[in-house]
């Protein structure tokens, strides 16, 4: 799959999975999310277990998947899946600029809500993380 | 949500993530797999990045989610969504008796492809492995 058919994959995905890992224990959680100008944005409550892994490491792998039926075979393992999938690994902070918060979570509501519905300031209690991009990867059977 | 209404979202969902971590860094892909007898199974090719983290790192966890929409609010912060989730701690690793292979490979064509597809042997470069599942917690909000 082109980087841009990722990418575009990337953007119309309602919910992508997060995955953290503290020593040797993983974690992953499915949430909302931007792709916008390079990075995935997120955002999440300001105290609970993605910030907490975040904050022990930033080193994030994000996932999004569409699963687009079974393709039937002559023997049992003649069967494939029709799919497509994108895996982003990347490092995660949170938005220190209130503008850019607010920026982001426009973004957000325009690809969720639909344009009109807008803040003017960010949540106090939300916080808005941005996924710095260090390698995307995207793979697509259509057959 | 109830642990048995979590493990039917496990029995009936198509895909799941699984999240590794080597070192500092974790690692999520989707895969199809099987919920049966308190266990995941998930099959795949006996050399690869899969392979690898887990030999090197046995924990993972596992999640499966069902988007069911969103749930207009009044002002931007009053939307929610409604879902499911499960998230799954365990320990995984590769099956070893070829009686129990077949056995989870015959469930996992009967979850997919239905009654009537069997296989007597397993295929060689096939690695099935299983999740012991050390914890379990299921989220939903139907509203």
């Amino acid at each position: 799959m082109s980087l841009g058919e990722t990418i575009d994959l990337l953007k119309r995905s309602p919910v992508g999975r997060l995955a953290m890992a503290v020593g040797d224990r993983p974690y992953v959680v499915p949430l909302h999310f931007l792709y916008d100008g390079g990075k995935i944005y997120f955002h999440c409550a300001s105290e609970g277990k993605k910030m907490e892994y975040i904050a022990r490491n930033p080193n994030v792998c994000f996932e999004v998947d569409e699963f687009l039926g079974l393709r039937p075979g002559e023997g049992p393992c003649d069967w494939g899946t029709r799919y497509r999938s994108a895996i982003v690994y990347g490092r995660a902070s949170a938005l220190s600029e209130e503008s850019e918060r607010i920026e982001v979570l426009n973004k957000f509501l325009e690809k969720y809500a639909g344009r009109g519905h807008r803040i003017q300031k960010p949540p106090r209690d939300v916080t808005v993380m941005g996924i710095t991009i260090e390698e995307i990867t995207g793979k697509q059977d259509l057959r």
